[in-house]
């Protein structure tokens, strides 16, 4: 790892808001390294993923009936069939829309005979994370979008985006979750929340390596959209997308990783996610 | 890291398969250790969890509506609300019983009020992982048992158990699941699989320091249990099981760090999780 990856390592881990106090978690992989069994590592660039694993946050929101929802209507429910006075044990059945809650969006939701949830490859799954913050232009303008030129403020600061990264939008809307402003509807029904410009994910797929993008929002194109020209334009390359992620204000603009917990039932379109980031 | 640490390091990733060459994934730390930023690292005793992750697995079967149960009958439904053919998008609703395919036990399942799948601290489902390889007993005896004597072997091999380790049971059983072999059902209607001893689980929580268990079979009780007894001694305790575990002959016995995607639904007994290491 250069001097220079070195400093921007620090100084984006210096941006993050550990979490929980784990910074132990890896560090045997560091004492290994020093005795020597794995030194050439020494001499590669480092991808962003790889820096210094020791915080963990969780990125994914407590899902429940009253989840808010794209379309407005309830989308998860749950019956008690067993219960521990009656029964000696708890036991629930679940009833859920995949497209609830922190959740993925697979290729194929947006296409006829893309990738499904349980095909995607663990590898792309496990990625380097890259969080651009648009808190300040969305706390001004809920119609806002992430740009090309958001993109490319992110790029002047820290460096190419990592091989194989999910690039994710910080809006600030995750705070906003047990409140009517999440969905933030007008009188007329319109939602107003923020998310990417179509031109931003071309971008992405013309010029960068990306797995996934991932937004604090109810949808990858912002509450407007006519057409969901993001969607349209992102999930039928192959690509995934996470919706509704937390806490991504706990996480350095760089260094990383981001697991996405995916469902993986057979054919699924997407599904309610556990993501975590390691950093 | 001491020396004899590393060499068990080693001897263990030799038993593991790696499954996906991802071994640069996390060498930018180790140069960053070179670097001398985090030396204080390799004076400590390094947890199993941290060492030289590089490698990545899934341990998630497929779910599906044929997934094998315990009860026996269906537990796992989907119905396609949208198609893209019609609609333009796909997208489905599920219908599951949150203890179907590979899924998590929260100490909630088997106890009054214990804690929920919602509420498992994140530091508790990433933790490092200990397989014990019981395959040899179990291809002879399909109603064998994980006993005391098969941990106490384990730490012969291995050393004493990584502090808030999980506990694996590797019968051979993932092998099975799309064959009637997996419940293994008589014609008297009991099943014959292996699982946990009560005196094992008993020991692990009163010698170790660990954060769950893990099986391959259908139950943290092997098939012919009576009575639960292996679950009313674990999981009220606060800790939690995974059931139906894949794919644990590709990993070694000591080293790799388990990741539990829990789904995280308010006040949930457990539920399909996905499930990967890291070694």
């Amino acid at each position: 790892m250069c001097h220079a990856c070195v400093m921007e390592s620090v100084k984006a881990r210096m941006l993050g808001e550990p979490r929980l106090g784990r910074r132990d978690l890896f560090k045997g992989a560091l004492g290994l390294a020093a005795a020597g069994t794995v030194g050439a590592a020494t001499l590669r660039p480092a991808p962003a993923m790889a820096q210094v694993p020791g915080e963990m946050a969780d990125m994914t929101h407590t899902l429940h009936p009253d989840f808010p929802t794209f379309f407005g209507d309830q989308q998860f429910w749950e019956e008690q069939l067993f219960n521990f006075a009656e029964h000696g044990f708890n036991l629930k059945e679940l009833r859920v829309n995949e497209h609830t809650g922190t959740h993925v969006d697979s290729p194929m939701h947006f296409s006829a005979d893309g990738m499904s949830v349980d095909e995607i490859p663990v590898d792309k799954l496990i990625v380097p994370l890259a969080v651009v913050d648009i808190r300040a232009k969305a706390a001004e303008d809920a119609d806002t979008q992430l740009t090309p030129d958001d993109l490319r403020a992110w790029i002047s600061a820290n460096g190419p985006l990592p091989a194989g990264a999910c690039v994710a939008m910080n809006s600030g809307w995750a705070s906003k979750i047990d409140s009517p402003s999440f969905r933030n509807a007008d009188d007329g029904g319109a939602m107003h929340f923020p998310g990417f410009h179509v031109e931003a994910v071309q971008m992405l797929m013309e010029e960068a390596d990306v797995s996934g993008i991932a937004v604090d929002t109810l949808s990858l194109d912002f509450g407007l959209s006519p057409d969901f020209a993001t969607h349209y334009a992102w999930l039928p390359s192959g690509r995934w997308g996470v919706e509704c992620i937390a806490n991504l204000d706990a996480v350095p603009a760089l260094g990383a990783t981001l697991i996405v917990g995916a469902p993986k039932h057979r054919r699924g379109t997407g599904g309610p996610a556990r993501v975590f980031t390691l950093f």
